[in-house]
């Protein structure tokens, strides 16, 4: 298809690294349209900590002027003319990834999250230059393969923040054996922990321990299918579950905060730690013998694929999974990002897209 | 069986972490008696680079005075009333561990050299007291568990330094799937390395990369089975490797000397980097985002199980995989753990016992 060269959409932005939390109106023009391109008319837009990291400058420069959001849903309003899958009025979502080569083996083995080649979501650029802006905006383009339809089982706002913090957290439970019979840690019981808690369980786990730093998460944890709820702030935590955990998927973004070394040795021989937060700082650095004594593995684990995103929010409608959210107007982003900052959202926060009209194409759609 | 208080065997210790390549002849009691345990004239013992990580005091402070030595292989001189797999006259072998709890899971999952209970070899205590002392000494005494049978067609001095070098990288290498079509990579092509070309090559691997830091030993690695040779002093040298392996053993004993994030690199999605070298220092410390983009899982390992040492020796026998030592008098320990130190041995030191005749038995013994 033709380039669309003239489009202009519209979009929450940060201009600016030192003022990562104000938000300014700003027109952008979306990636060429392509054949097997999806548009979608953004109706809610879930607030990530990949934004704010971002929008900090905490992982690096970014590309600004930058509308961030990746938890994005709402409904497809054009499809190019080899999309076979969606067509205009379904519903669809789209999260931290928009592209990928399709080529490598990863992209061919249903682990496109894992191209070398992948294009993020936002703060990210396409091959031919297009700059790939995110969901605090009026709608997305993205292909077919990043496009996820979604269960009519679930609200929109509810979906919008699994297709980043669900699927981080899905992913690795799934990729590492998450079923009956399993004992599985949780650490950080924040947008991510609250649903590593219920996928755990939804998964068939027998045992699923919520690992926090304080009480106050407690009553919670134990309502979002924790077993178990350990408080990691004394010396000796993890003596009672030495040798306990088959796996444990790490959701804490803090660095030195974790205590890292302690909860390896809660896992079983060659149990699993699986580091899904991506903090600012480097982990602790470890002793090799630290990893000896039960021949641990310590990993990362990138989002999920279109593949699991789609068998994911099967179970979340199958299993009823909750998304704990407090929704938002979407002019109220920089509010969210500071309470996103401060660790003090229970869990997510949900940014709401207000239209002019119901009838807005996204070429004149604008931001309330 | 009653206990031996008064039997003293004898061995080359270390009094001192300064005057660590200073060795002395002491008498020592060995383990009370039990009725599983085997009595093993020691023939040979290999000079594994935890004895020098141990007796420097690199590690962390040893028990004093103390004998090292934990590839230890010989014939048996003595079994207890319970013992049923061996008899007077059988070769036998002794590798890193000589007891457990033999309750755990680990113990009853031929994992049993993840007993969170086990006593190693040396620098050890037995849970009443007794002090364990390793092989650069007359004899030892351990659990039939941990005594190993030994093939006919591989001759002893070879099979000593398999005991922990050959079972530190041949139980990993099984234990992440080693196996035809699988790309493994080799990090250091010393002791440990020089046994994970072979083992990996009889264990059918498609690809066996070894990665050294300088050219020196790229003869000897193609003669070991490497089908490649990466020198990883260049800044770009994992470039081409990106992506390529499914599993790194690493066995440079060094931690800010490997270029570990570059190594992550050339794993495939979710490969495996196992350490099996235990250097002084704690590894470089790794930023999540380092583990992300092929959601790579770093992990350590420790020695092996009885089950996997008799399979690793059936595979040895049958593939010729050779031990390149270079054979020492026992007296001339210092010599051996010196070279180790400044890491100029090709690639390993077996330390010969001399035995005043071959008659004596190990109450008798004395060191050479």
């Amino acid at each position: 298809m033709s380039s669309q060269a003239g489009e202009k959409w519209k979009g929450y932005a940060v201009r600016d690294i030192k003022n990562w939390d104000k938000f300014e109106v700003i027109e952008f023009h979306p990636k060429q349209q392509e054949d097997y391109d999806i548009d979608i008319k953004i109706e809610f837009c879930g607030v990530c900590g990949s934004d704010v990291h971002t929008i900090t400058g905490g992982w690096g420069e970014p590309l600004l002027p930058l509308i961030p959001g990746h938890e994005i849903v709402g409904h497809v309003v054009r499809v190019g003319p080899k999309v076979t899958s969606f067509k205009v009025g379904d519903r669809a979502g789209v999260g931290a990834q928009v592209c990928s080569c399709f080529k490598c083996a990863p992209c061919k083995s249903d682990s496109e999250q894992y191209c070398l080649n992948g294009v993020s979501t936002y703060n990210a650029k396409y091959p031919n230059g297009d700059v790939a802006q995110g969901g605090y905006s009026t709608a997305i383009r993205a292909h077919e393969r990043f496009v996820f339809p979604l269960p009519k089982e679930l609200p929109l706002e509810e979906i919008a923040p699994m297709l980043c913090a669900g699927l981080t957290v899905y992913s690795p439970l799934v990729r590492n054996g998450t079923g009956p019979g399993k004992r599985v840690g949780v650490v950080g019981i924040g947008g991510l922990g609250h649903y590593a808690l219920q996928f755990a369980r939804a998964l068939g786990a027998e045992q699923v321990v919520a690992f926090s730093h304080s009480s106050n998460k407690k009553d919670d944890a134990l309502e979002l299918g924790a077993t178990d709820f350990v408080i990691t702030g004394g010396d000796d935590f993890a003596e009672p579950w030495k040798g306990k955990l088959d796996l444990i998927i790490c959701t804490a973004d803090v660095s030195h905060g974790i205590p890292l070394t302690d909860l390896i040795t809660t896992l079983g021989v060659h149990g699993h730690f699986i580091m899904v937060a991506i903090p600012d700082e480097s982990l602790p650095s470890l002793h090799s013998a630290q990893l000896l004594s039960n021949g641990a593995l310590i990993g990362g684990s990138h989002i999920g694929s279109k593949k699991e995103a789609i068998a994911m929010l099967e179970l979340a409608a199958k299993k009823k999974v909750k998304s704990y959210i407090e929704l938002l107007p979407m002019k109220d982003a920089g509010n969210a990002v500071r309470r996103v900052k401060d660790n003090s959202v229970r869990y997510r926060h949900v940014l709401k897209y207000v239209p002019l009209s119901s009838s807005s194409p996204p070429t004149d759609a604008w931001c309330a």
